[in-house]
């Protein structure tokens, strides 16, 4: 099996693919656009992608990709993000005086690195960091990554666990080209469009109140071209061959304008 | 009158400061939070900060500052965003090998770009990218940013509306220390949370429904430390001082775990 993700090998993305598809064969592209090409064009059997991070939010250009493309979401995994303050063999704390990573990752350990008197400096991303420090050889630097990424660059771990808030995981979906039937407790994402209208998303929402169907995730997102109108992205509990979702659904089609399931799938725990 | 805005002189956001407060006296920050700041610190008397794109989507960390600060949403600023082509004097389009702007501003005229065979280059941001034009002098590259950034530099705009798609309005908020009462038609921006459970958000929803309240937009954002837990963001047509929206409110505390009113003010037209 063969599975792509965004970024560069040991990037979190890659770990998080191994986590969930096991000992996989990974396509690292440079773009999410590419790893929804790569799997629509059949180069890979599926890709992983980012969705969500409880501190920064959801990944937005994820679920316009999700709407533009035909795939289906099949799986959902969590992943603890765990940043790791990474060196060159032998540095010293003392001998730090600024940090390199992916703006995110720089963001969730600025306490961290301002408590130390490191100056935190903007890369592309976080295991690519990891490389530029290699290349470097820099000893007043460290790059911010995961495990992962220093293993695999052969660099000194000084710090594991670097980040300000330990409640730092990103939900990662699985997409495929085939949509899948999951067994025991599921979760389904939705998408539909709304009349500009007083009430409707009320009425949107009564189809799962009066099912007592459990919401987990509701996003609006402006319609290109169609400013200030939104799509509505939601996730709830059930999956869509259960008798009530199948009437929710039914019931929410007599209001929507549009309305596209992404994907059923077995919920992570 | 002293506005405070984030970016350089010549930033989009400069731009809204001037059409929606007149001729008044700028403060240009190196970051949103330094907006909240200098507002705070008074010294400005307002700031106003970019909230939502129609194209790009809600700009979370304004949101999260929002909540973050005590201060009022006072007015709300519609900017049609038109981006210019800026390159040094006499330079011709067939010069061009590539240009330099913000990421989400080369996203935004991605087309226009590849069907002139121009390469794009990531940098800071729109205004910065004339002065750093400037200050290279380069022939074959060509900065995207604003008219105003354009005339401020000395700098030729060689088209202008280069944006793909034409329906590319911010929507700006202006915040200060002290709340106003707004007359005619009215908008309010409240931030709530709710308890986990199965129809909490549709209860929530109802006390607008009931009213025949319009919501014109609803967010949500995850609740730092606690995962999948959500902050909802809700903006609707009124405003505190109207019955209808004072019961509503009084109505939404019955089932709201928090509830806080970010500001009621005149609907931008």
């Amino acid at each position: 099996m063969k599975v792509a993700f965004q970024g560069e090998p040991g990037a979190y993305s890659e770990q998080a693919v191994f986590s969930y598809f096991g000992d996989v064969e990974t396509l690292p592209c440079e773009s999410f656009d590419a790893v929804f090409d790569a799997v629509n064009a059949q180069k890979c059997d599926a890709g992983l992608i980012p969705i969500e991070n409880s501190l920064a939010g959801s990944i937005h250009q994820n679920y316009d990709l999700l709407l533009r493309n035909q795939l289906h979401i099949v799986g959902e995994y969590l992943l603890r993000v765990r940043h790791c303050l990474i060196t060159m063999p032998d540095v010293k704390m003392e001998d730090l005086k600024k940090a390199i990573s992916h703006p995110q990752a720089l963001g969730q350990c600025a306490g961290y690195l301002r408590a130390r008197g490191i100056k935190a400096e903007q890369v592309y991303d976080t295991a690519g960091s990891v490389k530029m420090l290699k290349e470097s050889g820099a000893r007043d630097t460290a790059a911010i990554a995961s495990r992962r990424a220093a293993e695999l660059y052969g660099m000194q771990i000084l710090e594991e666990g670097i980040e300000d808030n330990a409640e730092n995981y990103t939900r990662f979906l699985a997409i495929q080209s085939e949509s899948v039937v999951p067994e025991g407790e599921s979760k389904t994402s939705i998408v539909f469009t709304l009349k500009n209208q007083p009430g409707s998303l009320f009425k949107a929402m009564s189809v799962f109140a009066l099912r007592d169907i459990d919401l987990t995730k509701i996003e609006s997102r402006p319609l290109q071209g169609k400013p200030w109108e939104y799509l509505f992205y939601i996730d709830f509990i059930g999956a869509t061959h259960e008798e009530a979702i199948k009437r929710a659904l039914d019931h929410l089609r007599e209001y929507a304008l549009t309305l596209r399931v992404l994907g059923s799938y077995p919920r992570y725990k």
